[in-house]
């Protein structure tokens, strides 16, 4: 069983996280594409915007006849009318006119500049005086300015947010093709797990690992599908895990008893064909016991049970393997993490990365983390949190107003 | 037209959003309460853990058989049995003995603490060695020590996160009290807008807004319904503002030629009973001519017709309505916002807050903004942008290297 219980560090097994391959890819329409990826370069066929418009509310004017125009030297405009917005303006302004036109109103023929309204006063019904002085092409966006035809406007592993689907639909996009995303198959283990809809006799506990995993599958774009709770044995659990390999494109498993129940998960991979496990046994605290496999190029990842740690390293790995499979390529967005500083002396063990749960307090633009305490770090701790602190594996916990990288939850 | 055209500063603006209040509640299963909103202050019913727990893998002893234990001189102790995962022991352990329990397993009367196996060694098949001295409780967590019954563990109005999804799940309850997902009607309005399926004609502009809208309402949390194109017109503003009132929480419109449709726009409110404008006008950049009201206590926020300008302004009040009406109590998590430091000069003008497109690049854990250049601010820019930096409104730009704040995108 190569690679069982050699004890790597996060790093390590980050780097190994490369020989899973993003998901094939689908097409969807364009109101269904929002958080999804882009599985292809997205070219615009055609010119944005389609014509010269104003940027602001005001006059479309030759620049040339604003050319010396001041507060106290205003240049006098013959107006010739009003840009219907929407339609072709079939005016051409000629020397000394100005038209009236909106903001997005197309610039028409003869026009190169736009008199904001601010700027002009009304001399009698048809004339105007325009305080300042334009240079050709002030105020106008230009046909093809903000996108030209043959563009490549938006690249294949690019996480379409609000503003892309905007983009999309601005190029005239109905449909988009976007990478399949990932199906998560979860299951539960262990002899003292029962579901949340029973109570417990002494000695048993909720299943809770079901509820933070499915919710985590969920904000990371997976779709999951809950297995069922398997027992300790052997065959148990190979039952669910072969189903679940079979049906999904990933799977994770939370061990009821920790390294115990892992061990026997690690047994079921071997027996099936083209397991390569990747690790098992991470120096990192919580969650040392974390396994993780491709079995026939699939992810698999088994959890401690502790729900904590179950949680943790899921944030570590489960959405970076998600991220993959979903074939985001972009890196990550700063909002996931922050710089704080240790608003206390945090003692840790050197030779393992540590993740402190803590709470966040921003004081005069620095975000300071506070450990939250509790000799368990339960679930309650943790709703408690808004963060986990990373020590690195090299440093014997943080001083008070050190800087560290938290996570934010 | 009370409120019309006086403008106001954003902040003015915000200080009237609490005229709005949180929609009604309704009962949803626990696997459907991801990031709704509590409307109940949920007390646990029992006592978590239900009994003593070991957070290690180990022997479960008497503390003060171990009594001056170390590495030279360590205690002798009799190994009486396994603590079954799930199940009670019938053990009693009594002074001497040990028995070995895993993370998780339930720690047998008699014993107060349990003594990690790093720190044992088998003397014989029936024997061990314990090398450390215990403190009553150590690596014991109690019944109670995380949850007490009668507590309650989470406040109406929190966020329903991936733990606190677990903890609901560990006191059992399989429904939660939450409320009710706004509801908000959109309406795109303008005479040059054509739906995105439609060749625009020469002075015609696909409608970006719709699904620039619809999009950051679901990442609000809302439930979008789309309304149609509204053309620059008194009677099919109304009909579909007054449909949109009726049946929805909340009502946004974009205005397609933007001072001119809001103006229309605030004509047609005023023409409902219990309307009442608070504010038309704002002194920000991009979104001065923002309109917000309440109608009959339900609020409709009217957003200029220019994408980047709809966008940002929903970002500002938008997301806040919707948080309002969702019961979300909570401040605002340091997720969305960030300190950034000016990577150029960045020119403003005083007397508005300014909200700038930057890209964002983080050096040595200082967060840098660089502005986006291009006249229009289009939506193709937006795109490439990781944040909006504020400028206040009494500052005249910003120099490079000086701090300010950014909300992300």
């Amino acid at each position: 069983m190569k690679g069982f219980f050699k004890v790597q560090t996060p790093a390590q097994l980050y780097q190994k996280l490369n020989c899973f391959k993003p998901l094939s890819s689908e097409e969807v329409p364009l109101e269904e594409s929002l958080h999804r990826v882009l599985a292809e370069d997205v070219t615009s066929p055609m010119n944005l915007p389609e014509f010269p418009r104003s940027t602001v509310d005001g006059f479309a004017v030759k620049a040339k006849d604003t050319y010396g125009a001041s507060e106290k030297n205003p240049a006098l405009l013959q107006i010739v009318g009003e840009i219907p917005m929407g339609k072709v303006s079939e005016i051409t302004l000629k020397d000394g006119e100005a038209i009236k036109i909106a903001t997005g109103g197309m610039v028409p023929e003869g026009a190169d500049a736009v008199e904001m309204v601010e700027y002009t006063g009304w001399v009698d019904g048809q004339t105007i005086h325009a305080f300042k002085t334009l240079s050709p092409l002030e105020n106008v966006i230009q046909a093809g300015e903000d996108i030209k035809a043959g563009e490549v406007v938006l690249r294949k592993g690019r996480l379409i947010r609000p503003q892309e689907v905007g983009l999309l639909a601005g190029i005239g996009r109905t449909t988009i093709r976007v990478f399949r995303r990932p199906k998560v198959g979860i299951i539960s283990s262990g002899d003292e797990i029962v579901p949340v809809d029973e109570k417990p006799n002494s000695g048993e506990v909720r299943d809770i690992n079901r509820y933070t995993i499915v919710s985590m599958v969920r904000e990371s774009g997976g779709i999951p599908f809950f297995f069922g709770i398997a027992k300790d044995r052997f065959d148990d659990l190979k039952d669910k895990i072969e189903t679940g390999l079979n049906e999904m494109d990933m799977v994770v498993i939370t061990g009821g008893s920790s390294v115990g129940t892992l061990d026997l998960v690690g047994e079921v991979l071997q027996s099936f064909p083209k397991t390569e496990v990747l690790g098992h046994g991470l120096s990192i605290r919580p969650g040392k016991p974390t396994l993780l496999a491709g079995v026939q190029g699939k992810p698999f990842l088994g959890l401690p049970g502790h729900p904590v740690s179950a949680m943790v390293i899921f944030y570590l790995f489960g959405k970076t393997i998600l991220n993959i499979l979903s074939g985001w390529s972009d890196e990550m967005k700063p909002q996931g993490r922050r710089k704080v500083r240790a608003g206390r002396n945090i003692p840790s063990v050197a030779g393992r990365e540590d993740y402190v749960r803590v709470t966040l307090e921003e004081k005069d633009g620095i975000l300071w983390a506070y450990p939250i305490f509790g000799k368990s770090g339960a679930i309650a701790h943790l709703t408690h949190a808004d963060g986990l602190l990373r020590i690195d594996m090299n440093e014997e916990g943080l001083e008070e107003g050190e800087e560290a990288e938290a996570i934010l939850l």
